[in-house]
């Protein structure tokens, strides 16, 4: 029990107060948890996929921003001021009433993808797709239709149901989970979602062991894909990227081979041309790009008879993807993934224990820190290619 | 032995002398069959996706013609003249150098499939495509790249490896499956193809008992998903068809319910009232139409997380199907399937005997009989609606 339970914490956060604004630092009060529900301090924060949900992106194009939010359902489309970010590593400052998942001090990582273990999808065994919070997540507001963030009275949209662009956040409790305290929150923070994701359609993907992976786009689900099949031994691991920078980054993290697409004979398509190079086509290929013409390529760049290919990549609102069908009545299965498919109470303290024994790279996608007075800087970095991962320190 | 071992074999066959031109009945010289070849008496074929393959339709829709080829990989594409046909039963009249899977006297069904058990895909344990003779089947020719068919002593193309349509065809040894005798041809011919490729869509692809289906289509391979679906104990069975006579067959045939795409409201999408009707979606949902809008609304109507939607249908030439990815990261998953994922030589016998035990519809289908002479008729038949299948007596 802190000083501050059951009381308004005054502390800074980055809000985003209209399409095309940049961040600004704001007070902001944050009224304490309501039933259910877990305040937390915000020690770090990650960026990933940060690149699309930077405001002054959204602004130029509102399109992406609406995109991500579609399919995940959990994102307040157009919905401003709000306080944007979903990838934080905290400390439990309070609970409310009813709340028994998690306690005050525990370290914890907020989730995007809530697991409430009762809903129809938590129930299936089948997805990680729970249903317990999407429609008010989707509104921006809690499960009680309200918010918990206000400026000057004015009440400041939830964002992804983990707005970790705060000092201190309001979530739903089967929208948070303790891990080991061990683990260094600067770090595992990054596994609210991207390296998670990365690990999660690997590994959930029966059959790679001893198989041939083809990975499109190098950024950090990219190179978590490509770490995570050369953890479960695939046996050749091809990075598809046209930043030639990136050979470097995906042989460090396992890749076997790097080809990149403009670099290939002029029309020679680069599902064509894996395709020869690997007798017949990948067994397993993902996208990692978003971009809908990569997702065309990778899944055609599948063996005829059993290829598999996953979309992991958020597309821009409105894209489509498109095959002719008979890639499929050949054999090649077309799917995807969203927080590759990990349970995140049930799976995310494991995999920070496998992080703490070696097995699971982290801080190899850390290339950048910055602090929450800068927090815009670290989204540049994202465009920049040299950035894998960009920390924000909240103190 | 029979006395016609070794020696050319003048018979009838209905031949298709050029795109858009109509069947005509012309007798043939059938060589003898060359090692690893096995020529067979074919006393019944059937004309499951025979619409397509009718060659006036060819002659005004070349495209069908050619869609139909790339994804079998098994047609040749606009050669003629050609023997079509590729859904067959018969007895075999005499065997090449080195068979050892069939002798004289068998019943048999041909395999546009085939099954050589030696190659990448057949060894792979994962697909029924199997690459042995598909290039030269591809190009409307035996694997010595040369045709047992010649009328005055011109060389007429064989058709998906099989040719049902002569009294006498050649296959490849690995294209050929022997049958129980006890089995009436003119109805297990239909095995060859529609029945079978239901069959195994749905007995191949686990977890239907006690699951939602849809079925886009109810022609014989609708139909036999339905019936399948229904035999694994799948929960419900939806069957979808805009032609409203198509309701009774599809209760026969085990359907729970039957949705007319054309009589939802206006504007109201089938995904969508599928969606709707089913909480949520369904599990399974199968496309048997070869539309390639169809088979987007099959897949949009599966259920988020876990619905899986299987293309069976042929589409036209260049037609795509198209999706937002968002269909896919949020758990759904896009196949095929070819001849139903069926091995031939392995599988078919079976299926035959669960055919003789009553497991396995096969009469029911067949609603008309054509002679050869009339053989054109049978295509008209496939049109008028109430066809499902018509059997051809090729005496």
């Amino acid at each position: 029990m802190s000083d501050t339970t059951g009381k308004t914490i005054k502390c800074k956060a980055a809000v985003c107060w209209g399409a095309g604004e940049p961040l600004k630092i704001e007070e902001v009060d944050v009224a304490p948890p309501q039933a259910n529900e877990v305040r937390i301090k915000i020690l770090y924060t990650g960026k990933i996929m940060a690149a699309i949900l930077l405001p002054e992106h959204i602004l130029r194009s509102p399109s992406v921003y609406k995109a991500f939010a579609t399919p995940m359902s959990t994102l307040a489309v157009g919905l401003f001021p709000v306080i944007l970010g979903h990838e934080g590593g905290g400390i439990v400052e309070s609970v409310g009433e009813g709340v028994t998942s998690v306690k005050v001090g525990d370290h914890v990582i907020p989730l995007y993808t809530a697991e409430c273990r009762e809903c129809k999808f938590c129930k299936s065994g089948k997805t990680n797709l729970c249903g317990k919070v999407r429609a008010t997540q989707g509104k921006g507001l809690m499960p009680d239709n309200s918010s918990r963030f206000t400026i000057n009275g004015q009440p400041i949209h939830h964002f992804m149901g983990t707005s970790t662009f705060s000092q201190y956040t309001v979530v739903a409790d089967v929208s948070v989970v303790a891990v080991n305290p061990k683990a260094p929150l600067d770090k595992v923070c990054l596994l609210g979602c991207g390296i998670t994701t990365a690990w999660g359609a690997v590994v959930k993907q029966p059959g790679i062991q001893g198989s041939t992976v083809a990975v499109f786009g190098c950024g950090a689900i990219g190179l978590g894909v490509i770490a995570t099949s050369s953890l479960v031994k695939a046996s050749r691991v091809i990075a598809v990227d046209t930043n030639p920078n990136k050979e470097d980054w995906a042989r460090k993290f396992g890749a076997t081979d790097f080809v990149n697409p403009a670099k290939l004979p002029e029309g020679t398509r680069i599902q064509d041309y894996l395709v020869e190079i690997t007798d017949g086509g990948l067994d397993y290929t993902f996208d990692c790009t978003g971009n809908v013409h990569v997702m065309r390529s990778a899944l055609e760049a599948c063996h005829k008879g059993w290829g598999v290919s996953t979309v992991i990549g958020v597309a821009a609102a409105g894209q489509e993807i498109s095959t002719r069908p008979f890639q499929l009545v050949t054999g090649r299965t077309w799917r995807g993934s969203a927080f590759g498919g990990v349970k995140g109470r049930t799976e995310l303290p494991g995999l920070v224990e496998d992080y703490l024994q070696g097995k699971v790279k982290v801080d190899e996608y850390v290339t950048h820190y910055r602090t929450l007075a800068d927090i815009s800087e670290g989204f540049h970095d994202m465009h920049s290619g040299d950035c894998i991962r960009c920390v924000v320190d909240m103190a």
